[in-house]
């Protein structure tokens, strides 16, 4: 039996149907190894799924499986040692295993290749890396949470000011601003569970776009791979990024959620702001300018949210108006996709870390943000943070509220004016503006009367605050 | 009781702080009343289960309750009937609404705003709106693969070349292309359910930003909007745009998958191809060449893709580096999230029209797209698309698939240098190449032949094709 | 001869090709009259331009010109009285404003089309239109540029914290932050002019795609219509979407750079800031908090960066791929670019006003932002904004720059210490850290003096941004 | 002399005012010199003109310049052997380079530094770097050209269908069809000499956002460093990044017009349409199918615009929002800018060569595109593309066009009913259409005939193609 290896000609021409090779500059336009080679775990597990089952089904005898899988054991050796020699010409991840089997093992590893394509092993070996990319984000996102949940639990009776419009608009507790992150993680990780079904579907047994006439089993495959499904069109099995644009989609919310907070960061570090502290270790200092400490992280943080939106509106222009079925565009897909999946995880570990602190092994937590509380309640006291309080005490006594809204615009115009709190009004004062003010108004007026007051469901009070940290607690374990 | 308003005075100026009305150019800038109308029905279906709360709370009066009760129905008639007057000054629906019914009803109408804020209100609105519009694209995505199976059931032995590369690959039935798209579209529909649990939670009672000091029963008013969970933090209800990102993400994957079937339907009608034909009502002609009738409809929706993602590219970067919590960018959301409906529903709608036909009340179907048989099946005799097939068969005889590859590619070289297909070289000619080779590979080298062959789980075979079918017409009813 | 007019029978069918009218849904899904009827007045004077040349060639005689004049001025009159009827099904507003033609003015106006083609004709009317706006923009453009001019006039020697990661860095003067927006939209027109060339470009006469075979006199044409030059390849021309692209990415750089101003504008209006006050006429109040005045005018401009974003974006998409030559995709040109020429207008003129008043017909200013000094003065002195300075003044007493800066650090550190100033340390204490220091320090650990130091071209120093303003104002007008 | 530096010990902390070293995960996560160091020789390039003026300045003595000089050329030495190493705690290629100039020269090394900032620096070096790249691609875009009118110049009488959405339109020559894309290419060109301008401004001088107050000689670096001119702004100066977008939206539309062409180039491949062939050492085979041979070039090409819109949009989002000045998130530039540039080159480079052939020392082109003509002709004899010159053949003989239009609809009506081609017809047949209709009417109706009368400017008859060509071969050389 021939001991040729077709894939070995390649340096000269593809096939017999070819006249010459193919050109350097193509070769290394058209080339994904230097890329693609991170999914070798992925393409050696897929294979030896493969091989598994076309054994079973005695497509290739057991001496072949066998040949197969200690192929395959030397070449997990070899590229986990750094001895395995990647090569361009090979073009890819693919090739460069089969190529090497064949050479290890002869026949059997040509005839690996039985009843599957480059497309359909392609699709295969990307999700399966994929799935285990969203399993570590999974716990990244996770771990973000509780670093936030662990700050928000020291401070439920912190009080900030709520800003809509970047205005002061009413107080609010630090606990209960980072909560709302909280909530924007969890609906992340939400996405991502909903998202890893639609992964982790086997598209292998599609073969090139048709399907194959070996009697394949591809149930048997799914369930060695672990996949929970397979898929049941084969041109669309080959040629469906969808579920590339869906994980960067949510990867995209990720980073805006981020960004969100990282914006938040870099102005409480403003001296203006002064509202919180970070570590040593999570900042920069400039190269001319001695004084320095910067918030890079939290900047950085906010700027790679550009990297993957624009990964995100790159696979979308890659998809578009594509016809049916894999075309080589398709390639394009790896290095935003991997791309992302680095920026998330970078960016989660991080930002979680620089909040929360580094967590030992026993749990305990070091170098986090430090609160400036005093700063927070100064700021609080700025802007008439507790207007609205005292138009629902008016409410209260009869006013309907539209009319109490007028009343109280009076009531800060002259406080304004007098460059006073509308606590530090006079009682008379107030009660020229409208005659039911009387003095339990006071407690209304003070930043924690107006916190402990909001005590409804997702409210700012103290209470709502803990109920939820201990809600978040008890789900995230 | 005063009976003045507030409200009206906004022509003026905006409160009592204000020493001077807003400015015209503001005022146009910043309104929303002639895009945001479109959520009347919503703005005042969530006001009525906010008043029957605070009713119930005993917030407000029955007699109050009573009062904003009919005050809105008749607010609903002159809306209904064209009369509702949309005053530019009151810059949105929310203010409209709440304008006029406290001029018919007085001081219940002013009450109505009690415990709530137009930053929770807006977000409501917004939610249970989009929630009518994502249960009637269900739907439509439902008819678009209905319309899709049911040109497959009548094709399944109609055979086309299939492409990889836009070069003939192998022979597929055109049934088994149309089904690839049963399964994006299938996906869609997966991915919009889950969207919806996450656009199905009530943000009323989270006020303008901290939560509200009033009683307010949340929980009454998700119930009575069919709301699935009420929110779980102030801050992040009244600023979360999580949903409209993930809709229009959702939407673009939609629009995406339509702009690759009118790829291949533009180019399936172009003379070159002539797969299939249109009806003259989806048709357009030209204004200058007399021959001309051009698949419009499908380029339209193709182009359409860019609107769509558009809209997504720009929801991003509204929300790209936003502090908590409501800020004015946000008002942004509305026109394209309202522009991304719009055509995704259009859109469904006329594709599945033009693909499957109009469907009559009794269910039969008019107009929809013609087959041309013939012509898929001498493209699909073009490109030696039953190569795979020869090779499988000397695999099947014994030779290693990357050798049968390799004989093969001599085989084509001849046969192309002929001018004619493999199934037209003789017996002895392919003899020649491996010796294996016997009469029965007559029957592997026909298009049926080949097509048959692929009868592994979502390969092209007739029988799996009528499975899909089977499967796709139990699920969709 | 016939008076039956063709484009009367479009309700019909398209032409004798067609054996049914087009449906309902697909008239409203391919018309674009209803947002392309903007582009009537282009629309004539191209259609004039036409019949000028079509008749100085002979192609129409002199009686064909005038009627089709005469009838096109009771158009023009028409639609300024608004007594024009748009019909839908006439598709758009080049065959609304035939078919009305030729009801005026008979067989001339059937005429008219003679040596051109809808192709054509449309991308001829968006170059004339968007050449108007752009000319309209360039002067909104420096308008914008003239307001912040006018502010940095007043406001060289007011000293704020120059920031570098929020943090403060070294003192600078009001005017130079304005100036550096001034550079930016100076940097804008000068693209906008770049761009001009290249929209002014006249497509007329490449018919629907491959010219025509009527004797054309182009250049008559451009000259007539002010083109700069005609277009060179007819498959081009009636396809090329680049102009729009262009513009579209201007208008991209224009919004980003009023997302930054805008950004600016909302962080100095807070009350941890407090550096700039808005006058009432541009700020909205809460429904809910009475004591707000919140600057939605620059959060809306912030916002609306967005969705010019996402106009470019579709645009992107729209074009990619895109065969030649004319596709129906390209009508989708319109609606983005005419929102992104309507956002740009109306964003900069409100965002000029804003900051610079409103200009008076005597060129008086009313009503533009407030500075207050002094919180910027107090802010500039948190931060330890002289550090630089001390660095430089030890590397002009002989150290190098890099033991400066170490030097520097070690002295900041102790000020921290004691929360001071470096300025309020006493001589001896920096002596310590290095023996150069001496009594001339203290000039230099000001901030006047850190800013009057910096005199280089491009600094801070008063004397050079008013060498700037005198430039921008020599070059403004 | 001291021979401590600062620099070195950044792996332990900052700077005096720093009491940790930075973390490793941050290290990692803010690092830059594992890409930025591409633009080491533009940073010694910088650094040299900024030394050379130092010393003309007497800022640093003629030694420190001299000891400059040569530690810079070892370095560049180093870099070039690859002995040079980088270092990771070094953060990025300025400090790198600086911390090495320092171990080898000593206090010059330190003095380097001197009235500049990384902020500036680095403004600096992307600057002169990008200007360099895009001389290559003005380059590039001169060789595409050249490319497709060398094979233009072969094919001014090759007939091809002329396609408006997709359907067969007129006739137009092959030539004229390429030609189109040479007019995109010029203006991508024209694009790419505009921009330029604006890259070349220097911003060093600006130091780290003030300016400085070292008697810097702005204008002499701005010579010897080829600069056009130099920025008039520090703040501005050293946080713009419209360069980099606007290079990149230059990048996007160059994109663009290569995924159009690349899209008919794989279209044109496909068997059905057969119009030309590309060489073997452009295409790639199939790891299942023999037979295969695909354009994978024009494809990856095609899916590269993705890759570049993607970049485009990661850019936009990363600046929109940022104040003044220098933030963190700039870093985020340099990526996609490199990514940018590679993928313009290769793809430029690549296709041109593809279309044109690889061009030898002495101008000769091997391996270009085949056209195959017959195929093309065929196809224009499909689809009525001569129904226009019938109606023109009318309106000549006095019917007014809309009428014409009408007439030959019938006839093509007639002609499809039978089968046949408008030429086909019996001179009786098409007079029962219209009776001016004469014997001579046979020329108007072939391909050619059509063609040749399509002469005016920028149509397809050839004459107007070789006008074109010999324009486009006397302005590319």
């Amino acid at each position: 039996m021939s001991s040729t290896n077709q894939l070995d000609k390649k340096s000269q021409a593809w096939s017999a149907l070819f006249s010459e090779p193919m050109s350097e500059l193509v070769k290394r336009y058209t080339a994904s190894v230097f890329f693609d080679k991170r999914l070798w775990a992925a393409d050696i597990e897929g294979s030896l799924a493969h091989a598994d089952m076309l054994a079973a089904q005695a497509i290739i005898s057991p001496q072949d499986l066998a040949d197969i899988q200690r192929g395959m054991a030397q070449i997990k050796a070899e590229i986990e040692a750094g001895t395995f020699e990647w090569k361009l010409e090979l073009e890819d991840v693919h090739l460069n295993i089969e190529a090497r089997l064949t050479q290890l093992v002869g026949d059997a590893g040509k005839r690996l290749h039985t009843g599957r394509s480059r497309n359909d092993q392609v699709a295969t070996d990307v999700r399966l890396w994929l799935r285990g990319e969203i399993d570590q984000i999974a716990l990244l996102l996770d771990d973000m949470q509780r670093a936030l949940v662990t700050i928000a639990a020291q401070n439920t009776e912190t009080v900030m000011p709520g800003f809509t419009h970047m205005q002061v608009a009413q107080p609010v507790s630090f606990a209960h601003h980072l909560l709302a992150y909280v909530e924007m993680f969890a609906r992340d990780a939400e996405r991502l569970a909903d998202l890893r079904r639609r992964v982790n579907r086997l598209p292998l047994g599609s073969a090139a776009l048709a399907g194959t006439s070996y009697p394949l089993d591809r149930e048997r495959v799914a369930r060695t791979l672990g996949f929970d499904a397979v898929s049941q069109n084969s041109l669309d099995a080959v040629s469906d990024r969808d579920f590339a644009i869906e994980f960067t989609s949510f990867s995209t919310l990720v980073m805006i959620h981020v960004s969100r907070l990282a914006e938040e960061i870099v102005i409480w570090m403003s001296q203006n702001f002064g509202f919180i502290n970070l570590s040593d270790r999570y900042c920069t200092g400039s190269s001319i300018m001695p004084q320095k400490r910067n918030p890079d992280v939290a900047e950085l943080a906010r700027g790679k949210s550009g990297r993957v939106v624009g990964h995100l509106m790159g696979l979308i222009t890659l998809m578009k108006g594509q016809p049916l079925a894999y075309n080589k565009d398709n390639q394009e897909d790896k290095e935003p996709l991997f791309d992302t999946v680095d920026t998330v995880k970078d960016t989660l570990r991080i930002m979680a870390e620089m909040i929360g602190g580094e967590v030992a092994a026993d749990g305990t937590r070091t170098g986090g943000l430090t609160v400036k509380a005093e700063a927070m309640e100064r700021a609080a006291l700025k802007g008439y943070a507790t207007a609205t309080d005292l138009a629902d005490y008016l409410v209260k006594k009869g006013l309907p509220f539209r009319d109490a809204h007028e009343v109280v615009a009076h009531a800060v115009k002259e406080a304004l004016g007098l460059g006073v709190d509308l606590s530090e009004l006079p009682l008379a004062t107030l009660q020229g503006f409208d005659a039911r003010i009387e003095a339990d108004v006071a407690e209304v007026l003070t930043l924690r009367g107006s916190l402990n007051a909001r005590n409804v469901l997702g409210g700012t009070a103290p209470a709502q605050a803990q109920a939820q940290i201990a809600r978040h607690q008890a789900r995230l374990g």
